[in-house]
């Protein structure tokens, strides 16, 4: 088959717009967790590629047939598992330009609007943010998209690694005995970076949780910092967690940066989720301290209307960054780059390419106005706080865990009842084989709990309610 | 301002399409390579944030007003420049799709269609491309889409180095005395990988390439792993280039991968580009050997009509790459991971969360079809070495390196030219400057040569040709 001409492209795409609207329509009657068995999708495929094309029909046809069986439904308004990947039309009409426009912004010289806007939309979400302004770019700071908090994490790492050997890591490799903390309550990344920036994982320390917040006991961090000091090892990473994805805990950012700044450590802050919310001033004391930072990271592809994938990256001192990451052959020398005055944001990141996101983000904030998006946030905080009331009005059910924003942790207990942990998990795949809802669960010192996150951008509070009968109904009648 | 319905979405959502058919329509006819100033595109944005949301006509307009000026037109029939990031209509459609459905593919559980299609869609794929069975996932392997080959080759360094140290340096940091290895025209990822892997690029040993071909020489690697074996080290890991970035060298495969098995190096394939043309049985002896290879990449999102990102990976153990890669908080398990007999392709990658990227291949596959893909690139190579007779036959003119396919190094070089660098630097900006068309330099032994890789989506011969008078006229004068 040819090309699609241009007119081609727009007809077929009319096609698929529809069928996303039309999806997104529908989307709350479909059972939210996919019901397929493992090789069942792959088994509607036919064994050999196509040699010849196929007419669009068919693609269309296939969607409903083959694709969306296999499908959970993350932009179901009864999602409220892991934490959300919620998007709006508006993002998804920025990230249709931006593979419609096709530029890569690997150097500024490579499309300058890619990376001046991207640089001028990250300064305007760290003011929204309530960041200190040493993380914008008119200072020695600056902001980037990253695909996912995964890899701020291991940026924000190599960077300590890197500032913590006086940049000799990057030449020697990993041999000075550097040590990284984080939260027993850490996302999985933090380990996953600590490994593959060359560290090892016996050099991950794990602070210790408060047994009923679970947020990092700053006394526990100066403890392991102490100890690793005293026998000679070289504490350079501490990442504070705002929101865990556990429990949604907030660990003590000022006291922690201040003993880690004390002894020179790099200080990350992974508020994937949570960091939408400081949008809204009223909850900006969750983030206090955050002038002590050295990294920042939150991900609008979470709970800010855009889709997957956009993490906005702050460093307050970018030259870290660049120097951590810089390599540049012959082929990628060019006049703007050697003028010193541009960003070359290959040097932020792992990859070398990289696509034009900040279209989705910025069509985001214009769309809503920052207004907008402090009103959608401020409805779901209210709607987790109306869920956590509910939980809590119940003698049968338990909360597990502090709730100040939209994740709620909890578990069925009635009187007597043997095994929590197994129930709970009987109550959890009862739910979401139902197809009516989906949650997932996690395990806190006191056993199994299930996570409720609202944040799904069609969300309301009639989903919120019905969920929580749901809950309360299917508990009691097992 | 509140979300769209999808009804508003598909509204504005066609006019997104219209703008970007008449942008494919008129981008041939934009100077190719952007002519924005440093600072210029942010001087033209709102200092702050928008506080209330604007009407989409007002975004409409800032495309054309802002965002086109600070465009280098990666989709104009005349970029020539560094590798292409070519797309086709079909290729937007799925990306659209994709974003969407809104879908998470960190977990197969998490929307099993999305891991289905992928791992289906990439056996397709290493069929198409005459790769060996055991990179398929019917035996130990199996292939995953990654953003960048950078990533893929970070990747694939990361599971040799955990396979050469018995999956200790994830635990312990990386002690051994690792060393890898890459022909001194490989990519730079490979220099920016063995320093986030925690080698150290003290301990990346530069194979020498042939002063002609700029192909490594296999009699220069097997010293260096002697001489590393001999020092006590521990050669981990090899890189072997299809395609070169400089000059479209190809590596002598069977050669190197045969003297790094004995040593039991990890041999990974990097054929970012030129990985297309083996969907054309006639080009497939520049990859013979393929059958030694522990990994390999190619980029779908370079010369495969595919937009970024799309990288194509397969490795022969996905065990090694799963040991690796694999960390499992207790928020992530699942019945489904549990059993064994699912994919979750969080583990074969750096990030956690993934996007629904293997539904743009799926589309494009089934647009063009085997067939329509060979056909287009068999015109891309057929102009390539248009293109190559035509410098040939000019005496002023020097071709500087092999160029079997679509990939050209060459520079003007008059009789009696003092300083030939400064003259095709000067020649460079000229024709970049012009607008006409965007070129890349690079450095080969003789000196800086200049590259013309032919492989855009809307290039057609009279594009090439029109390239070709452009260049000797203006070479001649200067």
């Amino acid at each position: 088959m040819d090309h699609l001409t241009p007119r081609e492209f727009a007809a077929q795409g009319r096609e698929v717009l529809d069928w996303i609207a039309a999806y997104w329509e529908r989307v709350e009657d479909l059972p939210v967790l996919s019901r397929a068995k493992p090789g069942e999708i792959r088994g509607r495929l036919p064994r050999e590629a196509p040699e010849r094309g196929e007419p669009f029909d068919a693609v269309l046809r296939d969607l409903d047939e083959v694709v969306l069986p296999g499908v959970t439904h993350w932009q179901s308004p009864s999602f409220f598992a892991f934490f959300p990947s919620n998007l709006s039309g508006s993002s998804v009409l920025g990230e249709l330009l931006s593979a419609g426009l096709g530029v890569q912004g690997m150097l500024w010289a490579t499309s300058p609007a890619c990376t001046e806007i991207e640089t001028h939309v990250l300064d305007w979400m760290a003011d929204l943010v309530g960041l200190p302004a040493r993380f914008r770019s008119d200072g020695a700071g600056g902001g980037v998209i990253q695909d996912t908090a995964s890899s701020a994490t291991l940026t924000a790492l190599l960077a300590a690694r890197e500032r913590a050997t006086g940049f000799e890591s990057n030449r020697v490799g990993v041999r000075a005995p550097l040590t990284a903390y984080g939260s027993e309550e850490s996302h999985s990344s933090l380990l996953k970076a600590v490994r593959i920036a060359g560290l090892g994982s016996d050099n991950l320390r794990s602070i210790q949780a408060h047994p009923a917040t679970r947020a990092a006991l700053p006394d526990a961090f100066e403890r392991l910092v102490e100890e690793d000091l005293a026998a000679g090892r070289l504490p350079a990473f501490v990442s504070v967690t705002l929101g865990t994805t556990s429990t949604g805990a907030f660990d003590p950012l000022r006291r922690i940066a201040e003993i880690a700044r004390r002894r020179g450590l790099w200080v990350h802050v992974d508020a994937a989720m949570s960091g939408a919310a400081f949008l809204c001033p009223e909850f900006r004391h969750l983030q206090e301290g955050a002038e002590l930072a050295d990294s920042w990271c939150f991900n609008p592809h979470k709970w800010m209307f855009t889709n997957f994938d956009c993490d906005c990256f702050w460093v307050a001192d970018r030259s870290a960054l660049i120097r951590t990451l810089s390599v540049t052959p012959e082929y990628l020398r060019n006049r703007a780059s050697e003028s010193g005055e541009v960003f070359d944001y290959r040097d932020w990141q792992i990859p070398l390419g990289r696509r034009f996101r900040a279209l989705k983000l910025w069509l985001v904030l214009r769309h809503y106005g920052a207004e907008g998006l402090r009103r959608h946030i401020r409805e779901h905080v209210a709607l987790g706080q109306e869920f956590l009331a509910l939980v809590e009005a119940e003698p049968d059910f338990e909360v597990l865990a502090p709730a100040p924003l939209n994740h709620v942790t909890f578990r069925y207990r009635p009187k007597g009842a043997a095994d929590p942990d197994a129930l709970n998990m009987r109550l959890l795949h009862a739910l979401n084989e139902s197809g009516a809802l989906y949650l997932t669960h996690t395990r806190v010192p006191a056993g199994i709990g299930l996570r409720m996150v609202v944040a799904q951008t069609q969300t309301t509070r009639e989903h919120v309610l019905a969920a929580w009968r749901r809950i309360r109904d299917t508990a009691r009648s097992a």
